[in-house]
């Protein structure tokens, strides 16, 4: 057979190496398509004269636009039969991205669990996504629900890796080159708040809202290369329990950091992903709100131009976020469809 | 309060300068998005090969495409909280802008008029646009009705500013290269029809008609990281006399633009804008016809090689224009959406 | 009259050549959107590093790119009072084309056939794509069916031109630089399948759907430049036969294209074009599907890098492929929308 049936949780084996295709070029095509479809506007990412100003050789590429595209390609070998994207954990943006960079992904079976009743099971991988020359740029877990083909199938080894609760900041140092904290035009990049103004336990509400169109998050996910039936079937999807297209969890990520702008303009780049769960799905027509909450604020080693923010940002559809929509009793307010721990690098 | 509410009347100062976020690279991304976006067939911007040979260095950008980047900037503070963009007058090209530049965005508040029922005001910005060495390149003047935060609140100083009725031809001779109107090919360029085939008083329909969808605009808007909710957010908006999102205004503008390319294949550049007016609201799913007028025709001093129209460029909604739907008696036409006044560069 | 009105079927002559207007420059940002329009996973054009591997100087253009940019420009002379684009021949790659290439349009009227009722008649050109040098990039033939103004006119000459049932394999050897297949890196491509895998008669069920919007078709085809009215204005179409807006039917193409890298994944370049039928219409809304036979396998006189396929791809809406949906006695299964007759180049 020449086509791709996916692997079902049963093709994995602990420990294999998948070498994902189809490398991809990112460009300043991209660039702008990205900015089209969300709406970014941290200004490191939006101008090249600001970028090298700051320390950068030019613009880099917005953290997220890499994570999709790295995550795009490793959608046909991991996911396809996927019933759910569990988590995300050990995320690591590890240097900046530029227009004209080759990306290929190759993700590793770091873990096996198959579920008490044989018909699905847990496969945990590291992804990490390399540039021409090799050289990671993104690493990081993520663990999905995968369908057995046979529920009788033996599986040869099994484990459940233990991933780290957070990223360490002393491990995020590297991934900027340095900076020059005096020559980020604060005015010019839409907000006077830098590192110490930002203090664990506060809360920021983003205001805005964006309501999302099938074409939108479609043109988005096929940018990414990420070929998830569920995004683009209309008419598969009918029969399934939502009864139509479900967009991409990416997208959320990127709508509520796109959003999160108005309050934390000077975060201007995600260096790592600590913890993540798409808590309910999208559906076009929905309108996405955010909310973020400083989880913890830390010095880099050697580093006195950016400090790091932990964030967790909340994503809800269709409620605005004024009261900070969150957990109910033992569950979650029921607008809420993202919860993401991260950290983002900001001036001093 | 670390996001941003947006300016309220009473927050003006006459005379103040608001340097604007973000600063934004525009690239060959942007220009095939716009290209994307309205479908422009204008040679000069649509061909390298086609540019130098006619003088310039390369295709430059669209003008609304500048027009939109460094009018996007201007939103998130000084029509956040506008009720209505108004009108536009004194608007300047100043050159052409080429993929790679970067572009940011400078506001001087020339008029303050409170409304007598004191819940409003009209705000007068001249917004200029700059490049990164900053030099200008893009200078108009909007007014925008904006709500007022308490409507006791008392204004420091009001004017309303003498706006020239129009742009003096002698005004728009600096803001192209010299050009070769012997190597500009009009049978390449769709039309055989130059500076002197045009006169006072001509009308042309412009035939065409496009309908525009959600998706459209809003990757339109974004795109020039325009942030006004109303375009965005149909929850949001569904309280609004509307009722649902609102079409960016300067969408319009740009199709209507694009759409007279059948009739005014060679009128490559716009260089001045003398007056403007969104007379009506446009929707999703409203389909958007043009029709011109000939106001005037000038000679530039010092230039052969091109010379200047002056045009009114009347668009509707839902309403073919072989009719050239207009006023009507003491009002307007109600297919009408838009009103526009201003000069464009032809060959001779 | 300065608007272009089309031409009818009687103002065509028999021998004539039309150059059209507009020059194109395609650029990384047409690479984008045509991969977040389509969604394509050939390595060759997605990845800069993986091409030049191979032996390209860069990623090219995706053929179809090519093909959609040096079609629309032939719509304003050609088909825009079409009724039918009734087929294609001869359609012949002729070199990659790069981002950063200028493309323009030639069409040679080489048959014209009135109908019976004189109603309309039936419009046979020869386009062509060059570039800025005067360099022949892309040829093919196709035939249209086009109103008269008057169904009285005469017409001064007609004639039926003999067209080759395929494009032979000998005539597509030119078309690429010479490549090396060892370095062309399978597994990072998405198949293991070359050429002496594929066999005539050979059936593969391209599995996966793509739903279309309004936004994505329009976006689309005003990215090629092309102007056909039934796809942008949806007041116009509410009086035609189907009600609504057509979509491009090379929007089919590239969708069918895109689809079946999931069986031909190192189908990499689209050589020839020897016959393709828009068997039906397709609409905003409905899921496109797709199958391939392999029709032939062509060694290429003097290459050993890569050899040809011929396929017969077959495009459905709302019908997944699994059964292969085709012929129906003297009909077509009620599905089927595209069907298309191509040459393939794949890595031995």
């Amino acid at each position: 057979m020449k086509t791709n049936p996916g692997r079902f949780f049963e093709d994995f084996r602990l420990g294999e190496t998948i070498r994902h295709a189809t490398p991809r070029t990112v460009t300043e095509g991209d660039v702008a398509l990205y900015t089209a479809l969300y709406g970014p506007r941290f200004a490191v990412q939006s101008s090249d004269a600001f970028a090298t100003g700051f320390g950068y050789r030019r613009a880099p590429l917005d953290d997220l636009l890499v994570f999709h595209v790295v995550f795009g390609k490793t959608v046909p070998d991991i996911s396809l039969n996927a019933l759910a994207n569990l988590g995300y954990a050990e995320g690591r943006f590890l240097r900046p991205v530029y227009p004209g960079e080759t990306l290929s992904s190759v993700s590793e079976v770091i873990g096996l669990k198959e579920s008490s009743n044989r018909q699905t099971g847990v496969v945990y991988v590291r992804s990490t996504g390399y540039d021409a020359a090799g050289e990671a740029v993104l690493s990081y877990c993520r663990w999905v629900l995968v369908r057995k083909r046979d529920p009788a199938a033996a599986i040869a080894a099994e484990a459940v890796p233990d991933l780290a609760k957070a990223v360490a900041p002393a491990d995020l140092a590297a991934s900027l080159p340095l900076l020059d904290p005096a020559a980020y035009d604060a005015a010019l990049a839409g907000s006077p708040h830098r590192f110490g103004d930002y203090a664990p336990g506060e809360r920021i509400d983003h205001v805005d809202g964006m309501t999302v169109e099938e074409a939108e998050h479609q043109i988005a996910t096929r940018l990414f290369q990420n070929t998830a039936k569920v995004h683009f079937d209309a008419l598969a999807t009918r029969d399934t329990r939502f009864g139509r297209r479900l967009i991409y969890g990416g997208h959320v990520i990127s709508l509520a950091r796109a959003l999160s702008f108005n309050g934390l303009a000077n975060a201007f780049s995600i260096a790592g992903i600590n913890a993540g769960r798409h808590v309910a799905p999208l559906f076009s027509g929905d309108t996405v709100y955010a909310w973020s909450e400083v989880l913890d604020v830390a010095d880099l080693p050697g580093r006195s131009d950016v400090g790091a923010l932990r964030l967790r940002t909340v994503a809800t559809k269709n409620q605005p976020c004024g009261a900070f929509p969150d957990k109910v009793g033992d569950g979650v307010d029921p607008a809420v469809i993202l919860d993401l721990d991260y950290w983002v690098l900001i001036p001093r």
